[in-house]
């Protein structure tokens, strides 16, 4: 169930603290230029350094070793590599124990019968967003002509602009802090998603919502349209390109893309690794003890993920032009 | 594209004004007793009648015609159908030139390169959710322990409670209005959904994404969530059940369901045809002009949809419970 | 899994006395002309008649009830329906007990807890096949420049033209036969099939083994080829069109169509059912006891399954052309 | 397209020349032991080395990277690297021109647009078969009650006692030779497969024309039972248990099996590349030439399938066991 698309698929793996990670991209067309400087500069897009990123530093150098040919991708499955160096060898087992809050230490443990690897959250780590990213940058390159941007509007329930602020409150507090970020796509064909179990929405939510730590997603004017009149919130056709003068819907009607631009907002939780002791239970003392989580995390895992749906958002309408091609 | 599910798939077909619609349910286990009560009842449900919906009079009666033996499911594939007599032969032939503002007549028409059933909006009706309905009654019976219950909290922007005033006001300008549902699952298992793309977020935001009109979801505290701290947002564990004081999370960790109520809300747009007359495109002079939509629709679908979140809600739980069970 | 496809999909339902059979055909191209001559053309082929062929007459008329409008396919789901009336009344219970050798009625009990429909062999009827060919003639709208021809070669280990002679043997005796079909499709494209996994064998071979009573599939010279040299099997390439000297390769070359004529043989087993009392376990009394088999059946099945194997054929190819489009 | 299977599901990768190949094993259960010991002992059963194979020697030494963690599976996708040292720097370049008959390299420049890797086969390559044994090897710890067993039966059309002297004829001769092996699997449950297109001989035919170089496959009695009557063909059941007297129908009613040996046979045809030199069309100019391929290769790669039928066969199989049990 690591697996996402129809007609281009991706199959992820890996864990924080295993060997390697990576992504199959298969279904690629043959015949794309690999543009590596793309490749690292939305790699670094993604990478920790900014302020309110963790100081886990890896090198993320993506090794290609299969489906690329002199540059070009040769239409057989395309497989990058990432090895994980920076794999601190402190003992996690505590976690087991006395799981943190927010986290996936009690599912993972309680789903796979204890056999998870929990060093670092596993296989339920962020870290493994790093291939998604280089996957969507690959998937770019099928679908040239559309601009997909993602951007933080919000952070903490304020304006983008007040975030440093948002931040120095976090590291005084030992806390962590939510985001918004807002994802819009221009030069959108008309004609991709489906009627019902294929909508565009269906699709972008669920690559989206593969994303940890993501809690709502909304497209057009979103939670804002269950108040608002049928007059309101109509948005009125222009011209025989179906340009629209408001865009309520998000650039979607009947889960179809109608040539506007496609907007779709998310809302990204707080990071759950936070400084403070929080009260949790114990498994092994059964009783609520406090818990300190070691090492240094995200304050604002956000700052990372513009790029994540970015690439999310690439594969899904990349996987879409493929199929509308096919008719 | 008309599927959905890995080991209990639906499938779904027909249009608003075709001679038959229904679904395939395939994977179902074999020896569940239909409950034809229950299927009437929340066919009810859904049905027009209540003020604020449209007075399209179908009697609804669902015909299993395969995959059930003395009112015990075979294991076969169990399709149910249901004929349409209500369909007015009235001309919708206007819609393809001048196609209404809202709905999918634009996008339809480009998608299918004119070759869509346009009449009563084709196979985008939402009449199609009438066997998704019947389809999530029989998916709870895979899953009798779990109770899965949908209402609507908001409409136009305010408590449930004002709902008549809301209607008479749409009632009176010839307007419709949206509303807010939430959806709430008590005695979840711990266990259901995948790390990354088989999360229990993106399976039911999937889903629900297929009901024509909704604009967002979130799940726990959703966007409220980008605007907390961690040590806010945090649940923190009370037992070895893993209950937690807290349920910001909205029953989820890593995208697996950990015990708690499983909680999510949507955003339903208002319905797109209103008596008003709108200024839309019009293809065939190439101006802007207003149109008149006939017929009579519904003021608030969300009134309806409920019980098909409940049914997609149903669906999505009992094909996780069978992945579930076969480890 | 009672689904075929993956750009082109089929789902079929129904059972040998239940109240109706049919199929959904998804992902069909918007803008074909459906054929009603060339449908009842195919379904005659499949039907009984000619001598060797049970005389359950059923009258096959297709219903297409969505996904057609004005005789044109609209791209939505395209869904076929057959009525059952044929259906004796006599009891079958029996078989439960006593179950046929070389039937289903003992690995579907078991299968589905003992809630299978065991009527006419329930789910498990060759009577689903009748859809299919509905299904096939369809696909062959989509790919109308491929040419697809299936007949029998060979009937009770002798050639065809004595067909008759061993048809009378079977009568005299209440005995059943087997046969070999060979199946050529001209104006094959280049480049259908993919290496490995959706190698255009393994996609055939899928479909056709899904025919109920098939019992060997081999390609060009099949398994005489495991008896040739290299140097013998080897085809020769004679110009840019790729056009081969020989044909051992049966028009495939690592996965992948390569042009010339796709040739593929398929082995039937004789029907099951014969008027010879079989001795067989009896559950009831717990010993092995003489079955007799009311009724009549098909002397070779294999007569009917020309037009089934066309189908599954064009059901593979359409949906792998509409794949090669994609890129 | 490079991967199969529903809840075990594996995703290949690689090409004879590039840097790595390997597989993804998504979906196996946590709390499996992997034993290296089979691992390698099932890697050297393909490896070449027996007379008769190439003696291109890789150490084909396993990297488990992702998915198990203190030797037991996690529940995560595991991943499987092997290396390719040995990749001789050689020019394959002409074969773009003067492409090999019996070979991949006319389809897949065709299919991929010139832009496939040739070298070595590229992605076609029987290379790529060395992670599929590797996953059949874990696969088989899913369905530890179930012994599989592939043996090669006759070589060159005669028995395989005189492999020998087959194998010194085409030494002497420069050719190569084909195969017939059979598969047989002790210990089956009854109830695997599926009616129709998920029917167990679909799966394992699917699964094993994926091996390159297959051109039949036979269940039970296979061709021969084209030319029996029914009377001979049924197998009588002969206990509460299901076991038959013959096993005609190889162990599947249905497609479901029986609970009695699955017995199937396929064909392998001769190794394409020979010493001899073979006409082929040369593109570059435009003539038939002779072609004569450098280095040296399998001359029966059919040696070396035994140990990858097997492998498909248990992938196959424990897909099929984990969609049992979750009913």
């Amino acid at each position: 169930m690591n697996t996402f698309g129809t007609l281009l698929r991706v199959h992820i793996f890996g864990e924080s603290h295993g060997e390697k990670i990576g992504i199959i991209i298969d279904g690629i067309p043959a015949g794309l230029i690999i543009d590596y400087q793309q490749l690292l500069s939305d790699i670094t897009r993604r990478k920790s350094g900014e302020k309110g990123t963790t100081p886990r530093i890896e090198d993320d150098v993506p090794q290609i070793v299969s489906g690329v040919f002199n540059n070009i991708t040769t239409g057989a499955p395309l497989t990058i590599i990432f090895d994980n160096h920076n794999t601190q060898s402190k003992d996690y087992s505590n976690l087991i124990t006395h799981p943190r809050p927010g986290h996936a230490d009690f599912t993972g443990k309680q789903k796979f019968n204890g056999y998870n690897d929990y060093r670092g959250g596993g296989h339920f780590s962020g870290r493994i967003t790093l291939p998604l990213v280089v996957a969507g940058t690959i998937a770019k390159t099928v679908i040239p002509d559309i601009k997909i941007t993602a951007k933080i509007t919000m952070i903490g329930g304020k304006s983008y602009e007040t975030k440093d602020e948002v931040i120095d409150y976090c590291i005084t507090h030992h806390d962590s802090v939510g985001a918004i970020i807002e994802c819009s796509v221009e030069n959108m064909p008309i004609g991709l998603g489906e009627p019902f179990f294929n909508s565009l929405e269906s699709l972008i939510s669920h690559a989206i919502f593969s994303i940890p730590g993501i809690r709502g997603i909304e497209f057009g004017s979103g939670f804002e349209s269950a108040g608002q009149w049928g007059s309101e919130h109509n948005d009125c056709i222009m011209s025989t390109a179906g340009k629209t003068k408001t865009n309520h819907a998000g650039g979607i009607n009947g889960g179809i893309s109608n040539g506007n631009e496609l907007v779709f907002r998310i809302a990204v939780k707080p990071t759950s690794s936070i400084g403070l002791a929080q009260n949790t239970f114990n498994f092994s003392t059964q009783k609520i003890e406090p818990l300190e989580i070691k090492g240094r995390h995200d304050i604002c895992f956000a700052l990372r993920v513009p790029v994540i749906v970015e690439a999310l958002t690439a594969i899904v309408l990349a996987d879409l032009t493929l199929q509308h091609n096919s008719r």
